[in-house]
C-alpha cells in the first residue's frame, strides 16, 4: 500500500461530465422528496395527523404518468394472457381452464400462440424481439396507416424511452451533432443529448396557438443552429405532445415532412400518446410519408422516419413491464444493422413485455369471448381520464394568474403560472428558479407532486408546471386549490 | 424543395462513429445465421432432407447462455407467484386458489407481499427498484456474506448488462480513460467500452493456470497502459469467467482488492455466475472486502465495489425477464446520486424482473408448502447442468487439435482449438480469422451455433471458441465430433 492517504476513484468532479450535465426533472428533486414523505407516511400508519409532523396525509404522485400506480386497473383480458405466459402448466390443465374463475378461450388462444412464438418468457428473443411478435405489430401499423409495413423494420425496445436512446446514440456522431427538439419537450430528450454530447436545438411550440408546432418556427431554429456550426441531423415531433398534449395536424405533419426532406433531417416521431387525443385527431407520421410518396413518386423515397410507441401510455398504462416498439422507416440497411448490432448488446427487450405489446396491438375482436369486457374497460379508462382532465382543467381556470387551454390530449396539462414579485424574490433567497419554488412548496404543503415547466423548458420570462391529470378523486384537487389561494396571498 | 438529389441523413460514414467501431460477437453474424437456418426449417415443416437445402435438421444454438430456449424448465414456485402478480384478481378468488390444481400458500402469500411493494407490476417502480424488494437483495447478501448490506445501494436493473452499461456511462470521463478487462471476456465490456470511446485496458487470464487471475499480470497490463498516457480507473473480473468459468481463489480475490486499493481503482465483480461453480468455491468480493477492513481498520476504507448479480444465470435462467442488481460500496454519495439520476431516465428496470430477482434471492425455505419442488428442481437443474458439461467436455478431450481442461462453472467451454495450416489458409482466402472460419463452417455443416475466441479475446497466436453447454441429449454432440473429423481431414 501506498503511504499517501487513499482517495477514492470517483468523486463528482472526475466522472462523467456529460452524466453530471444531464436534467432529468421527472424524477428529480420533487420526486425523490415526496416518496420520503410517502415514506414517512406509512412508518405512521394509520396516520394521526397531530402526531404527524406533515400537514398531509396521503402523497399525490402527478409527477410521472403511471396509471397503475394510481386506481387504474389493468385490463383484464392483457393480465389473463400474461398470467398463462408465466405458468404456462395452467394450459395443460382442464380444471384450471375451464373452471367457472377461468379462462376466456381467446385468452387460451392467444397464450398459446404467444408461447409457441417465444418459447418461453424466460428465454432471451431475438434482440429486436420475437418475430412472430414484430409481424403482429406490422400487422397493427398496416391496419391503422392504409400502408404496408414490415416486420423487419419493427425493433421491440424496453419502452419508448430505450428506443430513443437507442436511435440517438446512433444519430450523435461528433460534438456538433444537433437534433431539433420541441420545447417544452418531455426532458428524455435533452438529458440523452447531454449524456451523448451532443446538441439539443430547440424550437419552441407556440402557446398561443394552443401549443401548436409553427414549421418557421422550426426553420429559424434550424438556421441559427447552422450558422452556428450545428450539424443538424435529426428532428423530434412529439405527437400528441408531452407536456402539451397538443396533435398535429395533418397539414403540420406534412410541414414537418417537407423541411426533413429538404435538410436531410432523420425524423424522429414520438407517438406514444396516441390514442390519447380529446381534441383534434392522430396524424401518424408513417401515413402521412407514404401519402407524400404515392402523391409525388421519387420526392421523398429517403426520408428517414423512426416513429415510436409504448404500452406505457395509452388506455393501456403498463409502465412496469417496459415495452414499446420503434418502426424504421427509409433506413440505409447498413445503419439498420449497426441499430441491431447497438440493441444486441443488451440482448433483448423483457420478453413478458413483449408479449403485452403483441395484446395492445391485437386486442380483441368483435365477436371474441373476451372482446365485451375489454372494450368495457378500455371505454371506462378513455371517459374516466378525460373526465380527471376536465375536473383539474375548470379547478385551474378558477385559481388566480393560472392559465390554460382546454385539455388535448396525453396524461397532462401545463398551465402557465403568472407568480407574484414578491414570490419571485421568496424563490431567488431559496435558491429556485420560481416555478421549482412553487412546486416546492405545493408539495411541502399538500404532498402533491408536480415538475416545474423549467424541467421541460419554457419560453424566457413564462413559467409552468406540468401535472398529470390521473390521480383519482377531487379531494386532491381541493388541496391544491387551497394551497394556491393561501400562496398567493402569502406572496401579495 | 432543393433540387439536388436528396440522400439520406445518415449512412455509414456519418453515424456515430464509436457505435461503429463496437464488436458483440455473442449476437453477430453467426447468431443471426443461425436464425435464417432456423426459419428455412420451420418453413419446411416438418423438415424432408431430401428437399431440404440445409444438410441439418435442427439448429443448435449454443453461443448464448439461454437455458430456456433450449429445454430448461423455468423453477414452478417462482412462476406460481408471477402468474398471481400478473393476474391478482386470482388472489381473490378462493376456488382459484384452493382447488386441486391451485397454488401453494407460500406462493399466494408471496404474490400478496410483493403486490404490496409495487402496487402493480404495471406501474413504474422508484428508478432503483421497489424499496422492499431491494431490501430483500439486501439480506440475500448479508446472509451469504455475513455482513450488513444497505437497500440504499442497491440499484437493481434490467439484467446485468444494463448494470455495466450504469456503472461504465459514469466511470468513463474521458477517451483516456481506462478500464481493467480479463482476457478473454464477456464482450458487453469492451462493446460498452468503445460506444463510450474509453479505453479497454486489457489482461490475460493464465490458460495454463485454469485461466487463473494473475496479480503479476494485471500490474503489467495497468503500468504499461498508464505509461501511455492511460488513466486507469476501474478494473473488471468476472468471476467466475466468462467465458472461462473459472473461479478466483480467496487470495485472488484479496490481491485484486489490494491492487486496486493502491491503484484507487474502482472494483466491478461481475457476480452472474455466483451459483454456477463446479470446482473451486465462489468468494464475494463483498465479503472479502469487508474481511479485509476488519482485519485492516481504515486501510481500506475508501475502496469502491460495484457487483453485479443477474435472474439470467445460476439455476434459476431467467433471461427472458430481464432483471438484476448492482450493489455499491463505498461510493461518494455524490457519485450515487449521478448513478439514480442517470438511471432514471429510463425509468425503471422491468417490474415483473424485480419481483422474479426477489423470488431468487428469498426462495422457499425449508418447511415451506413449496420448499420441496423447489429443492428438487433446484437439483436437477444443476446436476443436469454439470452432466451436460462433462459429456461436452469429453467429447471435446477426444478431437484432434483440441485442448481443454475440466469444466469449472458458469455455462460455458472455452477450449483451444489447433488449427492445420491449410484450415488457415483456407480461412484467409475466405476473408475470416481462422477461428470464425471453423465455426461458420460448423454452423453450415451441423446447424450448432457458438462463438470464435476472437470475439472474446485471445492471446495473440492461440485460437478457441466458446459454447454453452446447455443444449440437452448428445446427437448434437455427434454432430459436431463427426463434423471436426471430416473439418481436419479435410484440411490436413
Amino acid at each position: 500500500m501506498s503511504s499517501t492517504p487513499r482517495l477514492r476513484s470517483l468523486n463528482i468532479n472526475n466522472i462523467n461530465p456529460h452524466v453530471k450535465k444531464a436534467h432529468y426533472a421527472v424524477r428529480g428533486e420533487l420526486a425523490m422528496k415526496s416518496e420520503e414523505y410517502r415514506h414517512q407516511l406509512t412508518q405512521n400508519d394509520p396516520p394521526t395527523p397531530p402526531e404527524s409532523p406533515l400537514p398531509f396525509s396521503s402523497v399525490i404522485t402527478a409527477n410521472i404518468g403511471n396509471p397503475q400506480q394510481l386506481d387504474q386497473k389493468p385490463i383484464t383480458f392483457f393480465r389473463e394472457v400474461l398470467a398463462l405466459l408465466e405458468h404456462p402448466a395452467l394450459l395443460d390443465n382442464e380444471e384450471a381452464l375451464k373452471s367457472s374463475f377461468g379462462y376466456k378461450q381467446d385468452a387460451i388462444d392467444r397464450a398459446r400462440w404467444l408461447l409457441k412464438q417465444v418459447g418461453s418468457v424466460g428465454a432471451y428473443s431475438q434482440s429486436a424481439g420475437a418475430p412472430g411478435i414484430r409481424q403482429s405489430v406490422a400487422n397493427f401499423i398496416a391496419r391503422r396507416d392504409g400502408f404496408p409495413a414490415h416486420r423487419d423494420h419493427i425493433y421491440l425496445s424496453a419502452g419508448a424511452s430505450s428506443g430513443v436512446n437507442t436511435l440517438l446514440n446512433v444519430i450523435c456522431a461528433a460534438p456538433e451533432t444537433g437534433v431539433l427538439v420541441p420545447i417544452p419537450q418531455y426532458p428524455l430528450y435533452t438529458a440523452t443529448l447531454d449524456i451523448l454530447n451532443a446538441r439539443c436545438v430547440p424550437y419552441y411550440l407556440k402557446e398561443s396557438h394552443a401549443w401548436g408546432t409553427d414549421i418557421t418556427v422550426i426553420k429559424n431554429a434550424y438556421d441559427k443552429a447552422v450558422s452556428e456550426g450545428t450539424d443538424v441531423r435529426a428532428i423530434v415531433i412529439i405527437n400528441p405532445g408531452n407536456p402539451t398534449g397538443a396533435s398535429l395536424s395533418e397539414d403540420d405533419v406534412e410541414g414537418v415532412i417537407k423541411f426533413a426532406a429538404e435538410k436531410n433531417l432523420v425524423i424522429i416521431a414520438d407517438e406514444v400518446y396516441q390514442t390519447n387525443v380529446f381534441i383534434g385527431k392522430f396524424h401518424s407520421f408513417k401515413r402521412a410519408l407514404r401519402t407524400m410518396q404515392q402523391r409525388e413518386p421519387g420526392t421523398y423515397d429517403t426520408v428517414e422516419l423512426a416513429s415510436l410507441n409504448s404500452v406505457s401510455k395509452g388506455m393501456v398504462g403498463e409502465c412496469g413491464h417496459r415495452a414499446g416498439y420503434f418502426e424504421l422507416v427509409g433506413f440505409d440497411p447498413e445503419v439498420q444493422a449497426q441499430i441491431y448490432k447497438f440493441i444486441s448488446i443488451m440482448l433483448c427487450p423483457p420478453v413478458v413485455g413483449q408479449c403485452l405489446l403483441e395484446l395492445m396491438v391485437n386486442p380483441p375482436k368483435e365477436g371474441d369471448p373476451s372482446f365485451a369486457l375489454y372494450s368495457k374497460e378500455y371505454d371506462s379508462i378513455k371517459n374516466g381520464l378525460k373526465e380527471r382532465a376536465y375536473a383539474l382543467y375548470e379547478a385551474f381556470k378558477q385559481m388566480e394568474g393560472v392559465e390554460i387551454g382546454e385539455p388535448q390530449g396525453s396524461m397532462y396539462l401545463f398551465p402557465t403560472i403568472n407568480l407574484p414579485p414578491k414570490a419571485v424574490e421568496a424563490a431567488k433567497e431559496a435558491d429556485r428558479v420560481p416555478d421549482a419554488f412553487y412546486c416546492l412548496r405545493l408539495l411541502d404543503s399538500t404532498g402533491i407532486c408536480v415538475v416545474p415547466g423549467s424541467g421541460f423548458g419554457q419560453e424566457p420570462g413564462t413559467l409552468h408546471f406540468r401535472t398529470t391529470f390521473l390521480p383519482p378523486g377531487t379531494d386532491w384537487i381541493s388541496r391544491w386549490t387551497k394551497f394556491h389561494k393561501d400562496f398567493m396571498d402569502e406572496h401579495r
